[in-house]
This record gives structure tokens, C-alpha cells and sequence, in this order.
């Protein structure tokens, strides 16, 4: 398997028609009462129209559902081109294997009992796995409820939400790691007027996950976007390749990702089996990946016809400033205000009109109230008015986007502020409605023109702001873990020797013999003295660290203080050097990180250093390697380094410096000859304008 | 006016008469044209079957809408009890003169062009107010919609949503600063199945405020809650007396504010002319009130059911635990994920079930999957399951409150697992339910039932955060700034002796004659002397401290370096005596601070010291006076202090002592007498465990 049709670059076709648009399926423990579990599928199948083949299986029966049933997949007719394992937990493997063995290309498995349950269900997991590797049959599942493609005829599908009538078709795609949720979105969606190109339900990934089975739909044209529902960041090599191809093709991609919190975190991990990585590296590959992230259910599905107005950039092209500036125009102030609220909560800003902008209004005879929003208050309610408010807006500089926010008229009379928003539905700029009342006829009317529209002002706000909080994604090969050997120390000195082929600052250093005579340092007293093994990461722990040593005296008693320190608490370590810098103070010290993430992959970490860290979690994230330009970025979101950023005639830090210091260990991520799994500079010290960074300790590990 | 009905304490019965329930209404400005804004209360009016008497009054018609039209309001055969004022902005107070001359009890004012709109306006709202306080009329508005009473068949309203056919009546009454988001809140609650007892548009507050309002209508039986949009804190005075006596009738109030972000505070001040205080003030003004502030729109129309369920304790009684663990139990692992990571975001753990509730569910033969909710699975969406799970819950010691989360069956198999929640609408303890699919039916049965329920993650997290976040309103008399006289500094001498009669501990403290000869200190050096003087209260701006200061002879130079300091920077200011101090350093430092806020009343913070209170809004905030235990809570929200609370290892800080002291600077808001304004200790030093706090300066403003 994995083949790859030479027409469309990485994008396995053949895997997206077996998947979304079998020929034949077979149902493998088909049940013959369509109220049951078992039963639903072919039933489904049924109603919808499914112009395949469908093979019940059931061996104790002539018949199910009235249609005739096969005693195995063996006996079939023909190859199924997908299999639906409907039968209880400890009968799958058999299944897969068989239909392994007989050459189909997907199976599908609806139960669960793998990974997500204990030693005896990761075995039962890690078998299937190997499975799937060794024949080549591709696994969706186990937990799956199935997949639904509209346009093929396929309800493939265990869940009841599925029994509903008249479904709408759209233009997104769903992938979901919960199965329930593919029914609640699609009763959602058919509240709203949003259908679906198709659903997936990826359960617990065994083989197929969300990243390879999107990726694999993407030259299919009536797939215009993607809506995926995560529960944690699995198989992030896999979503990166999806993600980096969607933005090439101008393909949206909008995500909800649970594990916000803590707790939450922690329900994703019991939940599914899956080890719940750190909610803020998911975001920053999320973001960093072009993916919208939404945080408001709502949002998830009213993003898409925003996303689709405002594409990307190409992927690795030049970069460009990303739009941030939001125009607002309302005839209700107090409407109006909810949703900049929630925008502004978001580190999203409204932008004022200009004057060259009231003034072509006041031209026009339109007054506005002065403030933040063209509040036309009720004369807005009005075709004119607001038509050319919209136009004289869409020509305006200095807003990258207009959002219409209408009051009351938009329940009854929508032909007065509501039309105008429609006739610009084609604007040249990107234009959302929100509106305040319950309105579903104009909100339907929206939505049927292509205008992006909100019901209530968080989900506005929160879909504006993750639409425009996506970046560009790189294209670098990412760097990956083997996983052929655990990762390895290198004592300060060898890491510093990593930091000099980098090119980030550390401090001069030297290493003298533990035992051996005091040598002229090449530096000034006061000096550090540490202990220097790879053997001992982490040196205060050991006593490891002696500081302000003023003298050849007192550096050669604390040489002799480490050695009997060493002795006592770690005396199975060996160290014969120690490594001795010059003592360094900074106006403030952070944490620069570099990680090969395993979910995420390469990223790297600026963080407040200190106890700050501890405190508060005052830290930026972005997928490694970044430009200068990105670290600036990464510094403005750590709130501890405003304390050096020019506050109130404060003493300012070298933050350039700290940039391409930041910018520099990043390229580990390119740099896959030098082998670093990790690295982490802690502290760094920021020096004054002008005096650069120096790193003072390094921990380096090498994969 | 402000008569009051012996019978019901503060409550002015004789007002929510006349403003609610009218006998008799005169329109004045009536339009013939019901289309028209003017012409709009009439047609509402008569639709909704007012059984009082209406006088349209227009001067240049004979009849209106086919009504007799009255040409003034002399003219009109009786006193109406309201007249709403429909005319131009520059007719409004002629209106309103001839209205007190004749003894209506309340008019309101629909024009807008007073304090929001320039000098002009705010002198037209001068008068106003002077008006109102001279004759005793009472005014709604500028600015207001009106006032709608279905109840009385009173729709006294210029909004045009009021058009809308059939709105539901119910049990809570609105009062909105915005008058558009009274009808945008009566077509989603309409929506939601939620109607309303009442609704007012306040508009500009130039006399009767929301909190008088809704005070005056405390006693009506068909009302028992309340929904507030506020834009801003305004008339906190008013709003605290109704709050306490809503708390008394366990009439449960429920607000939605704007300005959370700072964008969204500038709006408020433009839109509605109000100076919009800090938000976190006024957040924590409404949660001491016991005022459930909500932060999504929905969860004002959702959340009033719950509050219902949980009453706060009586205001000024016996302080009790309050409820804030959440058990969940659910059909659906992902939807339930996505209310608890809702949940988490807000501060609101779920709690997991205990032991012994895991034992009496297996005894059930209910099966459940590990981890913080009730998972029931598939097998919970079945009446018995889920209604014995619910029982079993309701008598576990370790939820306050159940929250059940309902997947796909919700929407077209209500029997299955929503039924055993209507079923349990009596419960002991309280019950809410959330939706995952689209189920308006199954929810509308739910709101039908008296359970409060939630259509989407957010709201529903919001709605029980808010809840659960309210304090039992103390009941002191609040100080108040009497405005007489602009506030006046004391020294930091004279500021310690405030604190001495407050028992807040201070560094031992000197004053010596700024010429006079260096006596013997009754401390040790080093110390700091800092000019003296109620003229000088930013002491460093002038050169005015002197620190580390090591014996008599630099204590000399440093009293004559002030003086030159003094002479150069300042040489208006009289200053006589410098104060000096031993040298202290603690643990971390703090600001504490109690003011005496315009819109709040007296407020104490407690705010992270230093640089850090210049980058991160790190601070607590709660009415003044609070408890000792009260400042603990303050404590446990400085995210600062977690430095000195124990943090691996370090040395504790006197959390206790600073706990004290907070709550005895606090006592300033029932210490009239001592006629302090505000008082700032900047910096509180905090000491290692049992070694107390400090104050080493503060600045004291009188009254």
C-alpha cells in the first residue's frame, strides 16, 4: 500500500477511494436488527442510496435485513474494497488478518478495548499495528463509528445520529477523534445551514490518522475545507504534511482542540489512550501550521466561509504582513461592543476609522457617533446607508477586514441592513456579518451568499481571531526522533561547543582537571566553578556549583569542595573536569529551549527565567527553526521581558540579541547532522542594549 | 417621591407603579405613523391589550393612529402616571418641566443628546437632573427605549423588535443599559424557550438607575430574578442596595458587562458618556454582591435557573462553605471533555467520583470508565442507567452539583437519557443538563421542566463558573466620598498613625527636624530617610530618599542632600521633618491599598509589588471591609505570592500576618470617623514565617 499516484505528489488516492468511496464493503457482523449498533450500517448504507455493493456478514444467518448474508469474508464474491468490523472486541484481530490475507485495502473497526484500556488492550493494539505494517492493510480505528461521503452514497456509519432525515451536503470535510461528535456536528451544522463534504470518525489512530486520511482527500474538488475536532495532538508529522498541502492548494483548515485546561488535559489522556501533550505546543504548531484554532464550539462551524475568504500565503513563499485590522460598522453600539470585547480578549484590536475615511462617510451624508466602530446607529438601519458605508469601508486602507454588526431590523427587515451585506457578499475585501437579535432567516440568507456570519459575538470573535492568528507554514523537513536510542547528556563544556557552531553567545569558559594545579584564567575573578560530566545534568543537585569566587585561593578550595561534594552525593558518577566562567549578571535571564517535540516535532521556547517561571507560566512557543523576525515576535509574548523592553526609562535589554540568539539555536531543527534531541539555555542573560545575551548554562542532549 | 411603603423596608412600591404598571400614559409626540419611531408605543400598546388609559398628544393632529390626539399635556383630562417623551432632544426638557408642574410621577425620555454627546449635552442633562431633584419627578432615560410589563399589557416601547408576535411571559426581569439589547434578548430568549416578566431600557441613568429600578420591584411575586446588560458600573450605591435585598428574597441576579477588554472600556465611555471604571473592580463589586456575572450572551438567558437552585446564603449571616464541586456524568466522553476543559478555563475542577459512589454504581451493575467523569458510554444512554447513575450521584457527599452531558439520543430519542433528567427536576441537590447534538425539542422540555440546561459547552461552563463564583453580599453601611472637599495627602508619618489606630504593623519610624542635630536612633543602622511632608506625597520624584544610610555621619549628609534636593526640585513645598526608617528587606514585597472607588464604594487590592505589578495586572480586589480568612483568598489569587507560599523548598513568607493586615487596612470602610479617602502601603514588605509584615511607606488621602 501507500502508493502514490504520480499526478497528485504525496496524495495516496487510491487510499481516499477506498476509504470515502468503496465499490463494495462488507459488513462483518452485520446485525440483522437495523435499531442495533451492528445494524445500523447497512441500513444507513440503504437510505442513503449506496450505489456499491454491500456484503452482510453473518454467519449465523441466510439473511439480514432482509438481504442476503455471507458466512466470511472468504466466502464473498469478490475483494471487498473496504471492511466494516462491527464484532466485539476480541474478534477483530482475527478479521483484520483475514482481510489481510484476502487483499482488501481498508478495515474499518468500530470497537474499542485497544490502547485506551490497559496493558492487555495496548497489546491487543500493538498487534494490530504490526498488522497493518506487514500485510500493508490500512486500519481506521479501532473506535471508529465509520465515515460518511454524501456524494459517493457511503453512510458508513454506527451512529445513530445518522438516522437523521435530509442532510445537507457542504463544502468541508470532518475529521474527529470522537465518534459521537461527527452526529452532533452534522445536527449542528443542519441548524445553521453548514453541511458536509464528509465525516471520518479516526477513533484511536491505530493506523490511519487525522493528518494522512485529510491529506489523502485533498485533490477532490468538492472538498473545499477541513473542520477537525481533536481530543490531543497525535501523529503530528502526518498533520503537518496535511496542513502544509491544504495551504498550498488554499484549502482552510479549522480546528477545536480540547485540553485548554488541565483537567482537560488529563480527561483527553484516560479518554483515548493517548498521552496529552502541553496544550500551548499544540497551539503554537497548530498556529505555526496555518491552522485555525477555534475555542468556542460554535466557532468550529461557522469559521470555514471566513477561513476560505482570507487564504494563507503559499507555504516557504515570501512572507508577508499577516491582516490584523478590523473594521467595524454597526447600527448598534451596545451589539457592536459585545463583539469588540471579545475580540479585544482575544489580542484582537478594532482599528478606528481614519480621517480620510469620515470623511468620505460625512461626504456621503452618513453621521457617525465617534469611537472605535462606524456606529450608525438607528439611521444604519437604512439599504443605503449601510451599502455605502460597506463600500467606502472596503476601499479604505487602513481595515484588512469589515465586520457589519445589525441590531433588531435583522429579525423582520433584513432588507434594510442585512441586504446591503449580502449585495457584498463579492467585496474585495473580507467581510463577516454578526448579528445581534435571533435572525435565523438572515443569517440563513448569509450563509446561502457565501457571507461569513455569526449568531452570538463569541463565536464572531473567536473565529476572527484564530483566523487571523494562523501563519504561513514553513516547509523545512522536519527533524525527527529516532527513537533508536534514549537521548544523551553532554557536559556544559561539549554543549557550549554545540552553542559555538550555532552561533548563540555563552559566556567564556574554561576547563581545568579536577585534581590539578590553578592555572591563569583568561578572565577576570570573580568566577563559577562547576562541576563538568555529562554524568551530571543537573549540577545543583550534587552541589555541583560553587559561586563569586574571588582567587586562585578560593577557586582552588572550591575545586576541592566540589571533588568531596561529588563524593558524597553522587559517588558513582564520574567527573574529572570542572568547568569555571567568569560571574555574569544580566538585567533579567530567561530560558531558551530547543526540542524534538514527539507530537509536535521540532519547537522552540523562549521563557521568563527564575522564579517567574515557576509562578507564572510566561512563555512563547513557535515549531523550530524560526527567522529573527519570529523570535521579536516570541520575545513581545513574554511578559517578563517588558521589564527590559524600555519600560518607563528603565534600562533596556539587548532583545535584538536575544532574537537571533533564539533564531540560531531554533536551526538545531535543520541541523540533523549535528544529532541534538534537546537543548536548553538556562539562563540566558539579557545585557544592556548593545551587549548581546550570554548563555550561562546549557543543558544539551543528544538524540 | 421616593415615598416608601412602610411594609416593604427600602422598597418604593409607589414607583414600580407608575413606571411598570401606569394607570394612565400620555405619548407625547405621538406619530400617526405606527411605522415610524414615534409613532411605534401606541401601535405596541393597543397590540398588547394595555388596560389602561393612553394620551397621544400631538398638537398638530386631531387624531392619531385613529386615537383622539391631545394637543398638550395640560390639555389631557387627568395626571397620567407616565409620560414617555418622544420628541426632538431640544423639546425634551420643556416636556419634562410641564410634566413635574402637573405631578405625573415619572416620565421617560427617549431622545439621546445629553452627557454622551459634548458640553452641550451634558449642561441639557445638568438640568435635567436638577429638575427631577427640585420637583421630585422621577426620569427614565435619556436615551431609553421604555419599559415592557406584559403582565399589565404594558409595552411601552419605541423598539421595533416589540413587533414581535407572541413573546413568551416568564419568571425574570431585564434591565439593560442598552435599549437595542432588550429586543435582540426577547427574540433569543423567545428562541430559548425563556420569556421575561419585565424589561427596561435605562438609557443615560440621568436620575433612576438599574439598581433603583430593580430594587423597587423586589416585592412583585411575578418576578423572581434578574437579568442586567450593563456597558459600565454606574450608581454602584444603588445597585448594592437592591443586590442585598435581592440576596434577602433569594431573588437570584444574574449580569452580562462590557469592558472586559480595555478597547471594549473606551467604547462604553463614548457610547453611553459614563466614565467606565476598571473592569476588575467591577467584577469584583458584582461577585461580592452575590451578582452571578456571566462572560458568554447566552449564558445570561441560560444561567438564571441554576442561580435558582443554589441560593446564597442570608446577606450578613453566618458565612458557609460555598458549592463548587461538579460532578459530571455523561453518554458521550468528548462532549462531556468539552464542558469540563470549559469548566477548567474558569477556575471550576470537576470533582471525580469517590470511591464509595464508584462502589454503589458497580452495585447497580452501572459500569463506568475511569477518570474524573461518569462515563457511562453508550450503555448510559438508557432511561435505568442514567437515572439510577443520577440518584446515585444526588446522594454522594462529594458534588455540590450534577452536571449531566447528553450526546446524539438527545435529539431524536429524548426518552432515552434526557427523560431521567426531567425525571430527577425535583432533585436535592442541583441538577443541570447540557446538550451535545442540535435538540431544540429536548431542551425546550428541559427549560419546560425547571431544569436549567445549556445548548452549547461554553455557556454552560460560564453559566456555572458565574454561579458558583458569587459571595454572600456583606450588609455594612458603605463610606462614601461626600465629594465636599478634593481629597488632601497626609505625611508618612501622619499616614502610620492611621495605620497604628488600624493595626496594620509598620517599620519603627523617627521624625527629626530637617536642621536640627542627629540624636541617638532607638534602632540600629543602616537606615533611609525620606523627606516628611503631606506636600510631597511621590517622594522619589523630588529626590526626596536617601537609602542604606550606615551611621550618624552619613545620616547628616544625607539630611542636608534632601534639603538641597528639596530646594532644587520643590522649592514651593514646605517640608520641616525628615522620617527615618532601619533598612528592611522581606521575603517579596506587595501594595496593598483601600480606596474609596466612585462607582465600586470602598475597595481593598492587594497587588503583586515591584516591577512585576507594572507588567502583570497581577491583583485581587474585594469590597471592603473583608475578613481575615476573606484575605487569604486575596492571597491565593496573587499569582505573585506563590514566590513566598511555600514553593519547593523556599522560605515561607507571613502569609497570615499579611492576611491581617489586609483585612485591617480594609476596616477603613466602616471606620468613617477617620475620614480617610484612600490609603496605599507601597511597599508592604512581607517577612519569613511568624516574623510578620511591614509597612516601609504609605500614602494616606483624607477626605
Amino acid at each position: 500500500m501507500n502508493s502514490t499516484s504520480p499526478a497528485s505528489g504525496p496524495i495516496d488516492s487510491a487510499l481516499a477511494q477506498a476509504l470515502l468511496s468503496p465499490r463494495s464493503v462488507a459488513l462483518f457482523g452485520a446485525s440483522d436488527d437495523p435499531a442495533k449498533t451492528a445494524g445500523r450500517p447497512l441500513k444507513f448504507l440503504r437510505a442513503a442510496g449506496y450505489r456499491g455493493t454491500i456484503y452482510p456478514i453473518n454467519p449465523n444467518r441466510d439473511t439480514v435485513q432482509g438481504e442476503t448474508a455471507y458466512p466470511s469474508l472468504a466466502s464473498l464474491p469478490q475483494v471487498p474494497d473496504q471492511v466494516f468490523v462491527l464484532t466485539p472486541t476480541d474478534t477483530v484481530l482475527d478479521a483484520v488478518r483475514e482481510s489481510a490475507r484476502l487483499g482488501v485495502k481498508v478495515v474499518t473497526i468500530l470497537a474499542s478495548g485497544f490502547a485506551e484500556s490497559g496493558p492487555e488492550g495496548a497489546a491487543r493494539e500493538a498487534e494490530l499495528r504490526a498488522l497493518s505494517r506487514q500485510t500493508g492493510i490500512r486500519v481506521l480505528g479501532p473506535s471508529s463509528l465509520g465515515v460518511i461521503h454524501p456524494q459517493a452514497g457511503v453512510m458508513l456509519t454506527a451512529n445513530a445520529a445518522f438516522a437523521e432525515p435530509e442532510l445537507p451536503q457542504g463544502r468541508v470535510f470532518v475529521a474527529s477523534h470522537s465518534g459521537s461528535m461527527i452526529g452532533s456536528l452534522v445536527s449542528r451544522g443542519k441548524a445553521r445551514g453548514v453541511g458536509f463534504a464528509g465525516l471520518v470518525s479516526v477513533g484511536g489512530e491505530a493506523d490511519l490518522s487525522i493528518g494522512e486520511i485529510c491529506l489523502a482527500t485533498l485533490d477532490d474538488p468538492a472538498i473545499e475545507g477541513y473542520l477537525l475536532f481533536l481530543e490531543s495532538l497525535r501523529h503530528g508529522d502526518k498533520l503537518r504534511a496535511f496542513a502544509i498541502e491544504a495551504a498550498r492548494r488554499g484549502k482552510p483548515v479549522i480546528a477545536y482542540k480540547l485540553g485548554r485546561s488541565a483537567v482537560a488535559a488529563e480527561m483527553a489522556a484516560t479518554h483515548t489512550g493517548a498521552l496529552a501533550g502541553e496544550d500551548d505546543i499544540a497551539d503554537a504548531f497548530l498556529k505555526d501550521l496555518g491552522i485555525a484554532r477555534v475555542g468556542v464550539l460554535e466557532a468550529l462551524l461557522e469559521a470555514f466561509p471566513l477561513a476560505r475568504r482570507m487564504p494563507l500565503a503559499q507555504p516557504g513563499g515570501q512572507p508577508r504582513v499577516p491582516p490584523r485590522r478590523v473594521g467595524v460598522v454597526t447600527t448598534t453600539g451596545g451589539g457592536a461592543a459585545m463583539v469588540v470585547d471579545q475580540l479585544g480578549i482575544r489580542d484582537v484590536a478594532v482599528e478606528p476609522a481614519s480621517p480620510a475615511t469620515l470623511d468620505r462617510l460625512a461626504a456621503a451624508g452618513i453621521a457617525v457617533s465617534p469611537g472605535r466602530v462606524l456606529d450608525l446607529t438607528l439611521a444604519g438601519t437604512n439599504y443605503k446607508v449601510m451599502k455605502t458605508a460597506l463600500d467606502i469601508m472596503f476601499g479604505a486602507p487602513e481595515f484588512d477586514i469589515v465586520l457589519a454588526v445589525v441590531g433588531s431590523s435583522a429579525r423582520f427587515q433584513p432588507q434594510l441592513a442585512v441586504k446591503p451585506i449580502i449585495d457584498s457578499a463579492d467585496s474585495a475585501k473580507p467581510l463577516a456579518a454578526m448579528l445581534v437579535p435571533d435572525a435565523p432567516e438572515a443569517l440563513a440568507a448569509l450563509t446561502a451568499a457565501g457571507v461569513p456570519c455569526f449568531r452570538s459575538p463569541e463565536p464572531c470573535a473567536d473565529a476572527i481571531a484564530a483566523v487571523l492568528a494562523r501563519r504561513t507554514p514553513g516547509t523545512q523537513p522536519a527533524a525527527r526522533l529516532t527513537g533508536e536510542r534514549p537521548p544523551r547528556a553532554l557536559s556544559e563544556a561539549q554543549a557550549y561547543a554545540v552553542l559555538e557552531q550555532l552561533g548563540v553567545p555563552y559566556a567564556p569558559a574554561i576547563t581545568l582537571p579536577i585534581g590539578g594545579p590553578i592555572p591563569a584564567l583568561p578572565f577576570d575573578y570573580p568566577v563559577v566553578a562547576k562541576v563538568c560530566s555529562p554524568e551530571v545534568p543537573h549540577k545543583t543537585e550534587v552541589g555541583g556549583v560553587v559561586l563569586g569566587i574571588r582567587d586562585a585561593g578560593q577557586l582552588n578550595s572550591a575545586l576541592a569542595t566540589l571533588k568531596t561534594n561529588l563524593a558524597e552525593r553522587a559517588p558513582t558518577v564520574r567527573c574529572d573536569e570542572v568547568l569555571v566562567q567568569p560571574m555574569t549578571r544580566g538585567l533579567t535571564e530567561v530560558l531558551v529551549g530547543y526540542r524534538i517535540d514527539p507530537d509536535a516535532g521540532p519547537i522552540v521556547m523562549l521563557a521568563a527565567g527564575g522564579i517567574w517561571a515557576e509562578v507564572a507560566r510566561d512563555r512563547s512557543i513557535r515549531l523550530a527553526p524560526v527567522t529573527v523576525d519570529v523570535a521579536r515576535e516570541m520575545i513581545a509574548e513574554v511578559k517578563a521581558l517588558k521589564t527590559v523592553g524600555g519600560l518607563r526609562g528603565r534600562t533596556r535589554g539587548d532583545l535584538d540579541a536575544l532574537a537571533r540568539a533564539v533564531s540560531a539555536l531554533s536551526q538545531l531543527a535543520v541541523r540533523p547532522e549535528l544529532g541534538i534531541a534537546e537543548a536548553e539555555v538556562n539562563p540566558m542573560m539579557v545585557l544592556p542594549e548593545g551587549q548581546g545575551v550570554l548563555a550561562v548554562d546549557a543543558l544539551v542532549l543528544t538524540s
